[in-house]
């Protein structure tokens, strides 16, 4: 019967830094106090994306190898050189994934599978300030 | 004013399975009963996405053989080795794609092209049973 | 405490065609008149997509390039062949970037970064009327 706000502000290192927000997103839905609802996750920019995986060591570095792979961060990019920037292929990256997910909030909690996080991957290359904004509606 | 919430169990055949889940869905929202409202559909775990798409068998066909050539089954891959595991493609893929949908019901039904499907992928390399949570906030 | 609902209908030249889609949503919002809400933008069918970027000539065309190299509109493509049709890199691009992106609005604007659009790209292979769902939840 309306949306609950919560605000999350991060520090990232760039360069396709993979973060859990997982714990930060589950206290701004305990705040809201709904059993059911749905949590909107959106990180603010162009350059960062919001997924689910299993935030484990091996698949966060397959998933980096895989992406310079397939859109590496060195090409002959419009973006760098009408802009003087460096980063076209973060912007490519985090347009491909997309900046948002909506997960459903069953008997008050994130309905993720066990060997399932929230998380946010900043492709930028530089570090970065991060607001990431989850809004549950309920 | 609030959120009717539906479940869908399903059985996969896994190695990139399609399930067409626009039947279950549509069956959730038609219980909401609300003429203007928002479907989130969720697929829970990290090794399964969901999208829309056409339906039809050249389609999923296609996608299949695409997803195989951008982040084959078989690679040297970290999550693979450390976890003594075998399904990391599967986890890259569900990350890209990503594992939820939201679709506007407008005028009581689902705002789909007349050729545009919710589809389910399961991409982990074994038969699995899955939930996908259906939200209707109104 | 419920949905405004409005609708774009854009004239698009497809083959990737990129439109900024910022203001016609934003005018939504503001007709909502919410200052916390969640805005889910759809585009009906299944050849195009919906994501946020920075609406940049040079990102523009490096993802253009990047989506042609990695799934080429001219293949050995089982959809085409069997629906006599030429446009099946286009429901693969699509399905991979999804056709809905939710964006929480905040003290009654969206979200979004000072260099972030919200746009939708029709991959179809000719021109196409479209329709795009701006459901503002609040």
């Amino acid at each position: 019967m309306g949306i609950h706000a919560g605000l999350l502000r991060l520090s990232t290192s760039g360069d396709g830094h993979v973060l859990d927000v997982t714990p930060g997103v589950a206290a701004v839905v305990q705040q809201a106090g709904a059993q059911q609802a749905v949590a909107t996750v959106f990180a603010v920019g162009s350059t960062v994306a919001v997924t689910t995986m299993e935030f484990e060591p091996g698949g966060v570095s397959d998933l980096s190898e895989a992406l310079e792979r397939l859109i590496p961060r060195t090409g002959d990019y419009e973006h760098n050189r009408l802009n003087h920037d460096s980063n076209s292929h973060a912007h490519m990256r985090a347009a491909i994934i997309g900046g948002s997910e909506s997960i459903p909030v069953v008997a008050g909690s994130l309905a993720l599978g066990a060997w399932q996080q929230i998380v946010l991957i900043d492709f930028d290359d530089r570090p970065r300030q991060r607001a990431v904004h989850v809004h549950v509606a309920y």
